[in-house]
C-alpha cells in the first residue's frame, strides 16, 4: 500500500490502539498475579508462590516491551496535543505496573517463610484487601483506555476504604504481638504482606490520578496526599 | 531573532539544558526533604518534622512543572533518538523523584508520633541508611545529566548496602519487641522508618537503571529483582 496521508493516519491509530491493547494485556498479568500471591497465601501454596515469582519476568519483559513501543510511536509519527499526552501516560503507567508486579513478588516471598511456621490465624481481611486493590487497579486501567475520568475519581475514593483496611489489620496484629511475643515474627510478616497491598492500592491511585491529568490536563494529585497510615 | 533553522536548534538545546537543570533542582529539594526528616527524627524536632510535611507541595509543583516542560519540548520540537529518549527518561525520573519526597514525608509523620513518646534508643544504623540513600540520588541524577553509566551502575551496587542495614535495623528491632512488649509500638514506628529509607533507595536504584537504559538502550533492570528483605 502506498504511503498515502489516510494510510499513515491509519496505521497511527492501529498503533495507538495497541499499545492500549498491551497496556491493558499487562494489567491483566499483573492482576493475576496479586490474585495468585494471595491465593498461595490463603491456601498456603509453595509451589503457586514459586511459580508466582517466576512469571513476573513475563510482566517485565512486557513492560520493556510497551516502552519501546511508545518511544518508536513518538519518534515516528511526532504526534500532538491529545496523542502525545496519551503515549507519554502510557509510559508511567507501565512503570507503576511493574512495580505492582514486583508487590506481588513481595507477598510470594513472604508466603514462602510463613509457609514454613504453623500458621498464625485464619486470613479474612487481607484478601479482602488484595480484591479492592485488584479492582482498583482494573478500574484505574479501564478509565485509561476509554478516558473515563468519573471511573478514575472512583478509584481515588476506594483507596480510602484500603487504607482503613490496612490499619485494621495493624490494630489486630499488634494485640497479638502485644499478648505474646511468639507470634511477633509470623504478625511480622502478615502486616508487610498487608503493607503491599496497600501500596498496590497506591499505585492504582496514582494511574488514575496520571489519567485525570491526561483527560482534562488537571493536577488532582497531590491534593490529598498519600499518607502512610501502617 | 528570525526563526532560523541554527536558532531553532539553540532553542532547542537551551531548553534540554532547562529540563535537566530542573530535575537536578527537584533531586536537591528531594534531598534536603530526606536530611530533614532524619534530623526531625533524631533530634526528636517536631517543628521541623511539621516544615518538611509542609514543604512537600514545592516538591510536587516542581514535578508538574518539568512534566508540562516535557510535553511542550515533544510537541514543539519532535525530538528524535537519544533527545528523545532524555525527555522521555526525565518524565519517568521525576515521578521517582516525587515519590521520594512522598517518603520523606511518611518519616516526618512517623516522628511526630514518636516524639509523643519516651524515646526508644539512639539512632545509629538509621541516620547511615539516610545518607547512603540520599548519596545514591545525588548519584543516580549525576549519572542521568552527564549520561554516566558506570555511576549508575555503581548506585546498583550500594543499594544492596541500604538492603543489608535494613535488614540489621529489623533483627535488632525484633530483638527489643521479643523482650518487651511495651517496646512494640515504638519499634514499629522505627521500623517504617527503615523500610521508607529502604525505599528511596530503590527508586534511587530505579532511577539509576532507567538511565543506563537511556544511554545504552540496554535493559538492566529486573535482572536482579529488587527483593524486599523486610
Amino acid at each position: 500500500m502506498p504511503d498515502t496521508h489516510a494510510h499513515i493516519v491509519k496505521q497511527f491509530e492501529e498503533e495507538l490502539r495497541l499499545i492500549k491493547e498491551k497496556v491493558l494485556r499487562l494489567g491483566g498479568l499483573v492482576e493475576e498475579g496479586i490474585a495468585n500471591s494471595i491465593k498461595a497465601l490463603v491456601e498456603r501454596d509453595t509451589q503457586l508462590a514459586e511459580r508466582t515469582i517466576e512469571n513476573d519476568h513475563v510482566i517485565n519483559g512486557l513492560e520493556v516491551e510497551i516502552d519501546e513501543l511508545c518511544l518508536k510511536v513518538l519518534a515516528l509519527r511526532q504526534p500532538a496535543a491529545s496523542d502525545l499526552r496519551l503515549i507519554t501516560t502510557a509510559i508511567k503507567i507501565i512503570t507503576d505496573l511493574e512495580r505492582i508486579g514486583d508487590m506481588a513478588v513481595n507477598v510470594c516471598e513472604r508466603v514462602l517463610e510463613l509457609n514454613e511456621e504453623s500458621p498464625l490465624k485464619p486470613y479474612i481481611d487481607i484478601p479482602r484487601m488484595a480484591l479492592a486493590a485488584q479492582r482498583m487497579l482494573k478500574e484505574s486501567l479501564d478509565a485509561f483506555v476509554n478516558g473515563d475520568t468519573d471511573l478514575a475519581t472512583k478509584v481515588l475514593v476506594e483507596d480510602d476504604f484500603v487504607d482503613e483496611l490496612n490499619r485494621q489489620i495493624f490494630r489486630e496484629l499488634l494485640t497479638f504481638m502485644m499478648e505474646d511475643p511468639n507470634t511477633i515474627s509470623r504478625a511480622m510478616k502478615i502486616l508487610f504482606i498487608s503493607k503491599y497491598l496497600e501500596r498496590i492500592a497506591d499505585h492504582a491511585t496514582n494511574i488514575a490520578e496520571i489519567v485525570v491529568f491526561m483527560v482534562k490536563g488537571k493536577v488532582i494529585r497531590h491534593t490529598k496526599p498519600q499518607q502512610e497510615s501502617y
